[in-house]
This record gives C-alpha cells, structure tokens and sequence, in this order.
C-alpha cells in the first residue's frame, strides 16, 4: 500500500535508498522453471548502471547483483527471487551541504511534507538508484517471457529539441546493434552524434537536458490486457510515470491522435497470407479497448531534464527560509540513455504479469 | 485482478454491459460521516448523459442513480455503497449487423481474442457506458474531499486541432460557469463556438474527431502521494488512461518538458506572505518525487476520435473473411465534451484513496 | 481494503444491509465459458433462506438472485457478474427499540466504536442476511469448478452437545441425500432427530445453541495451494472465520492432532493401483505445506449461539446507561442447519481463486 | 499473489530457503518515526532461534538480523524496512538423502505438485525457518504499536495431553517472566517441568508431539477490526495457520462454544468505574461482529507434532516407487516452545495492519 511493490501475479517489491547499505528487490510470482542467465541480468543492469559512458554520472556503482534465493540449479523455483544489489560509491558526505536544504524540483520538500523525516543523503528512496532493482525483476521478467518469444526494445528518439525519425524494428537484432553503437543509445544512428554532443554542451554548462524514449513491444499475442481499470497501456503507463523524472505517456497516435479524424484513424483489420489478424494502419499502437491486438505495441514516454544541475540556485530551507542550494554531486547531465533499460524493464514487468493474469482465466 | 476495480483504501468496483440490464459500482472504504448529496450525484452523471445535447450520441438515458447500501440518514456509514443505473434505451437489434464483424478500432476483436466469447451489444462491457458508473463513484469521492476543500476542475482544451489558451483557475465558480456556459465545455469561451462548429461538421460529414482534456485539482494539501510505484502522477496516469479512447496523459511541463533545460525547468522554492511553501514556477504539475507540493495539480489528457463512424469501413468477420461495417447506432461525433466530467471523478478517486492512505501513517 | 471483498483472481466483493434495499454481489475474475445455471444458484440461495423450516427463523425472504451482467446466452463472459437480492421482508419498526442499545454479543457496540455511525436495523451490514450473497457468488465457483469435478460437502456435525459420528462422504450423492432428509442437515441420519428435538426444546425456552459443521473437498487435485501466507488451509480458514458466529476453524487432525505424536500423526505416502499417490492416513486433511495433496480435503467450523434469544437482558446504552434488552424480532435457534450452505460456499470460493492462481503459473 | 505477502497497509514480504544464503523480509507501510531498538530485534529472533536449550534443535543459526533501508538515525523513515537474516550452518549434504524421496507429512510431495521442482534441502520454503523473517518483521510490528500501548503474550498452554490450567493475564511483566523461567514456555510453570520431560520422553524416543500455544492481545482499542471478510479474528485465524505445523485455530469460547446455550454464552455489557464499556464475560473473545470490543483478545492454536521423526518410516520416491526414508537431520522434538514467540509476531502483525486501516477512516 506504501507503493514499493508492482505487479499482480508476476510482483516486486523493491527497497533501498541511494545511500544506505543495499538496494534490492523480491520478486514473488515468477513461474518454476525459468531459465535464469545471471549474465543476462548483470548485462542489463550495466547498461544502466552509473559511469559507463562520458555522458553519465560519474559515480562509481558496480551493480553486482546477488540472487538470494528462489532459484535451484540455474532455475527458478516458483518461490520469491530476492536481489540484492549493495551501495558501494556512498560518498554521503557529499549531502551534508543539503540536509535541511529543499533543492528545487527535487523530492526533497515533499518527503518532509509526507514523513516529517528524511534519508538526505543523495535523495534517499527518491533517488533513481531505486530504478537499478527494476531493471534487476525486468531482467528476470524478460528470460521469463522469452520462452512466449516476446520481446523488448527501446531507445532514446529525442533529446532536447532533437527528435530521430522513425525507426523500423523489424529486424530486432539490427536496431539493438544500432542503438548500442552509440552512447546516447539512439538507434537513429545518423543523429546520436548530434545528441551527443549537446548533452556534452548542456553539461559543460552545469545545465541538464530532457528527452523521450520510444518503447516496443514485439510478437505479443492478442489477448493480453484486462477491461475497464487494467487496460494494458493504462498499466504501461503507470509503469512509465513511476520512473523518475518521467512527465507523460502516450500510445500509438498519442497526443497527435487528439487532433485526428476518425476516418483517418481507424485502424483497418485485414487477414494476412498466413492467416492472421492484422491491421493497415496501428494508430491503436496494438492495443484495443485495452488488450492487445497481436500488432507491434509502441509507445512514447517524456523525461524532463535532471533537477540537480552545476549551478547555485534559490530555495529555502526546512525553516521556510531562504537559502541557497550550489550544485554539487555526481549527476547525470541527461537521463534518457541510462533510462532506456529501465522503459524495457518495466514493460516487460506489465507483460509478465498481464501474462499470468491471462493464462489464469484461460480454458484449459 | 480481472481488471474492474480501481483504487485501494477508497476502493470501487464496477460491473455492467452497455446493453445489460444495468451497470453500476460498489465504493469500499468511503469513511462514514460523509454527507451524501443525491442531487449532487446525479447533477455529476447528468454532465455524464448521452443525449445531453446536440453534439452528442442521441441515446436516451436517464442515468438515474439508485444508491442500495452504505447510506443512513443522508451520511455515509462506512460500509459498502452500492449504486444501480439501469439501462433504459437499449435497442441492442441495432447491434445484430456487427455481431460477426470486428469494427475497426473498437475491442470486439480483442475481446474474442481474449475471451473468446463477448457480448457484442453496443461494445458491452468495452462500451464507455462503463464510465457512469466511475461518475456515481467520483461524485462520492468529491463529497469526501469536499470536507477537506479539495476541488477538482477540467474542461476541454482542445477540438482536433482547435486548441484554448491557458485559463486561470483562480476562481473556480468562474471557469465553472465559463465551461457550463458552452455544450463543448470549454473554459476558454473566445474558442467555444469554432470547436462546437467543427464538432458540427464532422457529424455531418459522418466523421468522428478527437481532442484533449486539462485537469486540475485544486487545495490538495502537500504529502500526498506514495514513492516508487504508487507515484501520485502515476496514478492519476493509470486513471486517465483507464478511461475509454485516452492515448496519452501528461503532467505538469509535460512532454514539452523533455525539450527543456534543468536551469529552466526547476522551480523554485520560496516562502510566500501567508509563510507557506510555494515555487516561482510549476513544472512539476503540483507534484515531485511522485508527492503532491501543495500547488495546483495540472495535466492533459488527449482522446482519440471515437471509432464508430457513420461510414462503410472495410474489415473482417470472425471467421476472417473480408466484410464491410457499415455505420449504425447512435454515437458521438467528439467524445470530450462528455469526458470532463469522466475526468474529474477519477482524479477525485485518486486523491480520495491516496488521501486516506496518507491519513493511515500520518501520527494522530 | 475496508474487508467487503474476498479472493484475489476470482474475487468477489459484496454490499447491502439487513434492511437497506438489497444486498448483492460483484464477481469479478470468473473466467468465460462458465455454465450458469440460474436454477442451481437459486436452489443453492433456497438451502440459506430464512423461513424454510420450522428450527430457521421465520423472517420471509424469498432471496430471488437477479443477475445483472457478465452473462451471454447462459454462459460467462469473463466480465463482472452482478447478483442482486433485492430485501422484501424489512420490518424495519422491529428494530426500534434497540436503536441506542447494546445488544450483548451483537455487532452494535463496536459498530459504534469503529464508524460513530451504524445502520441498527436488523444489524445492518452485520447481519448474517450478507451471507446470501456470499452463497450466490459460491454457487457461480462451483459451476466453474464442476467442470474441473471438484466438489463440495458440508453437514451439520454436532448441535450442543450431540455429536454425528464420522461419516464416509464416498458416494457424495448419497451423503447429500441423507443431509437433505432432515431439517437439521446431518448427513448421520441416526442422530438428525436428537439434534432437531433438541433446537426445538432450546426454541422454546426462548434460548439459542452452537454446533459444528463439518466440510469436506472432493477432487481436488495435488498443487492447489501457496506456501508461506496464503497456505490453502489459511485461506480456508479465514472464509470460515469470516462467517458470522464462526468462533474456531480446525483442518484434518486439528484440535486433537495437537496431543498426537509424530510417528501416530504421519501420512504415510504410497502409490495405488492406478499409479496415483495417496497417503495411508489423512491426518493433513489433505494439505501438506499449505498445498493440496490430492487427499479429501476435511475441515470443523464451530459456531456460537446465535446472540438474539427472546429473554430480557441486562445491557448499556449509546450514553453508557443500564439498559434492559428485550428479545424481540425473528431469529435462528441454531444457525448450523443453514450455515451448511454457507461453509460450502465459502470453500467454494477459496479453491476457485487459488486454482486459477496455479493455471497462472503452469507452464502450458 | 504467490503468497509470501501478509498485510495490506503494514505489508511484509517474506523470501528464503532453509538452506540458501538468506532469508529475509521487507516490511512496507511501517509509519514514519518509529524507534527501531535493534536489541529488540534480535532479542526477539533469539527466541525463536534453533538451538536454544536441549528441547530444541541443535542446528546452529545465529540468525543475527541485518537491516538494510528504511531507518534514520534509529527511526523509521516511511519506506521500505530490509531485513536480512544470512544462514549459517547450512549442512545441505545432510538432505541428499531425501533428494528424491517425499518425507511423510512434509511439503516435499506437493511443491513438486505444485512446481514441478523444489529445492529439497531442508524443505526449502517450506522450512519454519520462513518463520524468523516473520519474528523479525513482528518485532516492528510491536515496537510500533508499543506507542499505542497495546501488548502481545503468548505461551505453551499445553504440550501433548498435558494442558497448563487457565492463567491470568493481569500483569504482563509477571507472566512474561513466570514464561521465560522454564524453557517449554509455559506461563504455568506448575506444569513446565512436566512438559519438559514429555518432550525429552518423546525425543529419547525418536519421536515429536504436538501442543498448543495460547495469545492474548492486551490494551487493543475497541473499534479495529473490518467487517465481512477482514474480520479481525479472521485475519488472526488465516495469520496462525499460515505459521508452519498449524491445524487449528479458536478465539474466545472457541469450539466449547458451539456447545453453549446463547442465554450462557452471551457477554452482558456494563459500564466500570472509570466508565468505559466492558463485558462481564469474555466468551467474544474480545471480538464481536469482528471488530475488536475493547476487552482482551484471547486465541488458541493448534500445532501438530513435527514431521520429522528420527525413525525409518515407509514413503515412496519421486518414480512413485516404495521407498524408506530414514530420520537424519536436527530436529525440534516439539515446536512449541520456539512457536510463542512467532505467534505474537504474527498476532502483531496482524493488529498493526488494522490499526492503519483504521486510522485511515478515522476522522481527524
């Protein structure tokens, strides 16, 4: 109910705090005999792990993740997996200028507004290192649904002004080699450069940057999503406003689809050569009334620019006085490349579960 | 699980066919004490009404609200409160052409993909009849928060490509009465009459289009909301998006905010006369950390145009073959001037349960 | 939250009081296809409703089930099922005269001291009549579960004192036969008439008495069940429990198996004829590790007097006075013979929701 | 929904094997400011720790907890509580005789039932060493309600046949030590010594035996506890069931109340000298109409005698063949004694969550 957990059937419940002794999550719900490549999982959370490029925080986490439990000979059990992922890089000194400062745009003020008591020290629970133990449950999430062959993509399609085409994911393997050809994790290749080098400039002056990340989902059966409440993008939407600095959501059409005629719109359904049920168009983003419509699922998630910048700023303090807070830290000067194995983690989180939920009702 | 309840301390569920004999909702967990004003309820679902006016479906019902439980004497009693509205106009032989069909971006295929059996009159349960139902609830969860001078306004801000200015909302009773003032319900009444005429125009042309909606929420104290998942945004998102035809929900600087600088989007912090905490700007939509600041809530939620046409549309049948829809029944050319009202109740449902959260670790 | 919903993925949430309108049901998570059997949910609702016998209250109410939704052509949707018993026989005057009163071991004091409100009639919400929307909501578990040949027993095992002996429950037909041949629902017809004559004679002196019922799963495969809190037998427990006038819930050896020792109280495993795994003696009551073994599941409910007897009674006011309760209204002797239903009921519920939970995670 | 959460509002989240590198627990929705007294902690997990005293096992556990987030500068912060207990003495060789085989009365045959897999060494999950995060979890629990002044006692009421006489509960200090003076933890000590030598009778012999702990719950408010299914004595029944070798729970007047006359049974009512509201009886067990009354709340549970037997018992192999499974391992000859301590846990539990569900309705 305090809502550290996610998830029904497929849950994780997720605890730390930026600067404590570990981070972690449980996840409870996880089918037996899941194949769980401990590779696999390290090789997620490097992506998004701190100081692995220029463009990122320089703080230095390893994010070596420890599986307590839940697993037997390289398996799952169908018992609770538990994560554990220590703090090594604390540095809390680091905090103390801020302890009774409220930095602007950060959790700072509401924290004492809801608990009367804070961990300062780099945010606390506020901190996006808490994201780390998503993508950890996302790992397991997508070895989970590997099995159904559904699978996950997602990159960075702006960053500040600069916005990449559109990409064609057809080829799966393709446009993961073409985003992980660059820093900034574009998978338009032929603007990373240009990406890069503003976050480079935007850093340089102290300054933070926003940007969007374009999420996929591919050969997801139809079926999947529940009616009214539990629509499936209503849950990946929720999954994507509860990452840090996220401020909107949409699917296919999205905001453009607001300014659009039905006429144009409307998706059309066709059977295609093999059979299957398709549709001309995919304003719909492949969700209908939402549950899935067997069409790729696409999405767009906003991410405003990182509230810590290099730079003194007005604010108050815990006494309602006015104060100045000066930038220092080791901060990301734009959060999307980092961001992007989280998008993929919690979208695989919603299918995971919408998955379960599916195959509970499903006749035998 | 199945998807028909929302909320979790101030918790509804609803149940329903667009064509059944009724639809309706159970609140659990509205606190006893409230008073339950029926004219109030029903002045909610009348806003709600198809039939209303003449930019909306013509279906005739009275929506009219029977509450069967929960009450005493006017006040709630803490237990159950159920509520009934009957389906009166039901003409489901206008639905006995589609019963095979799958209309173009509507569910009836994905609920056969999923359930592999749906009640095809009117969309059943994926009709936005449903949504009276979150009305009736929501018109309980503003009288809750009413005690606590929450208030909630929204109203449409954009027709297809008309879009309204910014409002001020610092008189309530004043956009109130600009929104009511004009059918599409739109506070910015210099844009009302061309939004109504291209609503006009595209019914007569048998053409449907889309729009968006800007809520706020008015008074809600600073504290409210939950870290990680439960992030007040999120919520408030899942709610939108939960709603029939919304593709997309922002907040705040929104998606605009992922093209911006840290050193513009912060807000700042001071303290103002009356010695409350206050920001010079309000990016963040009243909430940081996923915790409400104590300014005005804004977001923006968009629709799509709604996908029954009064066109001939190429599709499919279940058994795959090519067939036509042709356009029947009774629907409405833009959905938003009806929505506000939707939109409103579930912020208020979102507040209503994160506020008694809050009260539950809040020490007396 | 506030305790008015059951079950997680077949989930059911229920409303109304003694005399408000109507009490009913919201099923949600029944899966599609299900046979509804109109005539077996009212025969089911027939075996709870008051005034069927002469040891039954003779409140008149002919509990006639409405459904209102999730159905098609008698078959489930997968869409919310609504079941509404609408209240006829209300005397609400009845009750006017413990409007302010106490009455012992009744709801109505702490009613009070949870709300500061409460509905007096009847014992509002606390009313055993809710329960008739629990044997509904059962009923629709068990159509579902026929299907999978799982079944349900339940009998009246002791009044007072008088205690059945054990009975075979091999061939369930008979067992229901002998059950229904009497009024008191003991399948032992040997001692059904002590136990009848017994109601009467404690009837007569305006006084109530307790008894037992035993309850018995039938087919229920091995795997059904999870580990750690919600252990099969715990949340069987619970749904007794939650049965008014319940006061203690054992399972297989229970209470005695506690002055057992382990090499006496040991299921021994062993493989029959048809290569299945039984154990020689069922002491687990067919759990093992909160999962279902494959044995007959048996369980004891023992429930209180009822609380209303038609004596004076010394008691206390709203204002904390002395005050004299006098036994007025329509009751139950003994609540055992319609309770048999109930306790069906309940588990019917328990093992539809924990066996769609292990569909959710077999591997199809 | 995989069953390793209790709770709502003061949620846990339990993980571990017997035998992996940790069991743990994260305690989500414990309020701000909590004390956290460590000492506390660990002298709780000391009591239920193995190798205590010569009734118990002797496998070495030193079960020190290790608190991983949550708490600042010794209070608690509003977010998620970690805790983990590492294991030490693991012997996992001591279990590959088992490997195969399926221990009779244990959870070996149904996880493989249920998962198809299943970590057998020292039953995995399904070990009562789950049971320690639940202490640890417990002792939040009460150092929480400590502020509120409600108090946890439980003893070993009886142990095989020889059941203590009915104690009084008055003053909490003297039985907590007239319980901790002998090492069966009975509050009896007339009848400890006899205990003891039962047990040490039983293990001389290679066998276990059951007994029965009984908890009261002292100072609880009236008014906490939910109606219909959350019934307060109904999440204590499913909280004691779901402790290991649990097969009955009782409050109040428990199964002797089903023999009861109503005229007997009923609790009168009358106002004390500092007027607040008491009964003259405690047949309700200090619950009626499942909200607590203000009086003590008392309860029995039943423990069956432990499984493992140090004797060659008759059981078949996962190939269905007959097989023989000898008695290895270290053992509890009696599982009471370490069981008290688990059963205030859970009892704490259980009053914390509803204690927040209260509160959350409770007008300010």
């Amino acid at each position: 109910m305090a809502g550290n957990s996610f998830g029904k059937l497929f849950k994780i419940s997720t605890f730390g705090e930026s600067h404590g002794k570990a981070i972690g999550v449980i996840i409870d719900g996880c089918p037996p005999h899941v194949n769980i490549d401990l590779d696999f999982i390290q090789s997620e959370l490097d992506k998004r792990r701190p100081g692995q490029s220029k463009i990122t925080t320089q703080r230095k986490e390893s994010d070596q993740a420890q599986i307590l439990s839940g697993i037997l000979d390289g398996k799952s059990t169908g018992t609770p997996i538990a994560i554990l992922i220590p703090n090594q890089d604390q540095r809390s000194k680091d905090y103390s200028h801020i302890q009774n400062k409220y930095r602007p745009s950060h959790a700072d003020f509401t924290y004492d507004a809801k608990y009367g008591i804070r961990d300062y020290r780099g945010g606390g629970r506020s901190s996006a290192r808490e994201t780390a133990a998503r993508v950890a449950a996302g790992a397991i999430a997508k070895l989970f649904l590997k099995d159904y062959g559904i699978e996950f993509f997602a990159h960075v399609s702006s960053v500040g002004p600069i916005d990449a085409g559109k990409i064609s994911t057809g080829d799966i393997q393709t446009v993961l080699e073409n985003r992980e050809s660059n820093i900034v994790r574009c998978a338009d290749t032929s603007c990373a450069d240009e990406m890069i080098e503003l976050i480079n400039k935007t850093r340089k002056n102290g300054d933070t940057i926003g940007g969007k990340i374009t999420g996929y989902i591919k050969n997801l059966p139809a079926g999947i999503g529940e009616p009214a409440f539990d629509k499936l993008h209503a849950d990946l939407g929720k999954a994507m406003l509860s990452i840090n600095a996220v401020k909107g959501f949409e699917y296919g059409s999205g905001f453009a689809g607001s300014t659009m005629l039905g006429s144009d719109h409307n998706d059309l359904f066709f059977t295609n050569k093999e059979g299957q049920i398709k549709t001309k168009t995919n304003h719909s983003g492949g969700i209908q009334g939402g549950i899935s419509n067997g069409m790729e699922v696409n999405f767009r998630v906003a991410f405003k620019p990182v509230a810590t910048i290099m730079r003194d700023q007005e604010s108050i303090n815990n006494l309602k006085e006015p104060d100045v807070v000066s930038g220092k830290g080791r901060h990301d000067p734009c959060v999307v490349p980092r961001a992007v194995i989280i998008v993929e983690a919690m979208a695989a989180l919603v299918i995971a579960d919408h998955l379960l939920r599916q195959k509970a009702i499903t006749r035998d």
